[in-house]
């Protein structure tokens, strides 16, 4: 590939809690990365994957059930536990192409759509997944806008997982030639991520989020969220509903 | 050091920006550990060092020129760079015995002090830098209290040289066996002072801060900065000024 000039460069941030989303805002359009591994994002990328025609996020659980009222199929979950009212909770493994296939969905997460809802309507927001990460690299090589990776974390505070995933985005955009950094968070995840991926299922131990998932019996969808690359959707939000930008352009 | 039973440890937190505190309080009491060791925190160590005898805080400008035209001394700075009504900047080289010794100093910089007006008057705030890191461990010891390490960052951002700090802190909290951590900032930040402390000066290229203090030609205080227990100062802020509590308790 060849080099860009270093002026063409595009900048590249990381944001490790919605809580300080505000302070990356700048005059720049960019586009956000929305991170929410343990699950939403995994989830939203893996309907995608099962032919789910369009998703719409919504921040509350009201909003969910009015929804649900209105006949949609509704995805919700609280601290990790499916709502009895909703037909999905948040596992990326209920998703089939009988259950969600040509269908719209309706989507509300404790973190991950609560994150979505602080960014401005003005940005794009891509979904970003160890799953989707190659194919969301090279589509945000090809848009050639600034990035903001944004970890939804745990209830605003900073979590391992999330973070993990910003460093093995930021090492393989960086790797393109293509974007620059001058953000502490950046480096930061990068050298997380150089230290946990020599032994990446040991490392995430670490993560208090993993824990809670297994006292749950949730966490059978671990090895799944971190194997890369299982599809190529690149989800999209524009504001009103995520559609999958890879399919719109066959 | 005898080892205390598990159930008597007390816990161990890091927050990495003062926007994301809000989030770590918990009902049961805990000890603050604020941290700005690019400069406030080191600076305000250093004072104490050269014999000043109390620090008064304050969150803004206008306070501080209050202070000033009462007749105190008052350091002030903003983005790194001495305000010309001040006696002093935020650099620990300008305070001197003769400048500082027996003295009220009055402080206010642009991340440190306004962090600390983050944190509710029922909190115990320990000012922690490398210099006195061993004694901060010591007397966080002794306190018995749960802890958590704030983090000022840079306007609200994470920033790598508060970060490493509190990595370096939570290392030495954890090898005493008095503590223990169920917290994903405290295992990242540990992990990233692992990495770092193999060449620190080397890895404290990445950090922002640091090109900004090169170019205002105020990085003099580096080395300093990240040398640690230079002094076995233990400043502690009781919610209306810093006193010295190694000192009151000779």
């Amino acid at each position: 590939m060849q080099q860009p000039q270093e002026t063409s460069r595009r900048t590249l941030e990381v944001c490790f809690s919605p809580k300080l989303f505000a302070d990356h805002i700048t005059r720049d359009p960019f586009i956000v990365v929305l991170v929410d591994v343990l699950r939403a994002t995994t989830s939203i990328c893996a309907a995608f994957e099962q032919g789910v025609k369009t998703i719409i996020p919504v921040a509350t659980l009201d909003e969910a059930k009015a929804w649900k009222a209105k006949g949609y199929l509704v995805a919700s979950e609280q601290d990790g536990k499916k709502l009895d009212f909703a037909d999905f909770g948040n596992s990326a493994f209920q998703f089939t192409r009988k259950s969600v296939g040509g269908k719209t969905l309706v989507y509300c997460t404790t973190n991950g759509t609560r994150a979505l809802m602080m960014v401005p309507p003005v940005n794009t927001v891509a979904i970003g997944a160890f799953i989707n990460i190659t194919a969301l690299t090279r589509w945000l090589v090809k848009e050639n806008q600034h990035v903001v990776i944004l970890c939804s974390g745990w209830k605003n505070k900073f979590c391992i997982e999330d973070s993990l995933f910003a460093g093995a985005l930021t090492e393989k955009l960086l790797a393109t030639g293509h974007f620059e950094t001058h953000c502490d968070s950046a480096a930061a995840a990068v050298d997380l991520w150089k230290t946990a991926e020599q032994d990446l299922f040991a490392y995430l131990q670490k993560a208090a989020h993993l824990h809670r998932l297994r006292r749950l019996g949730l966490d059978d969808v671990v090895p799944y969220t971190f194997t890369p690359d299982t599809t190529s959707v690149i989800p999209v939000f524009d504001g009103k509903e995520i559609i999958d930008k890879a399919k719109t352009k066959l």
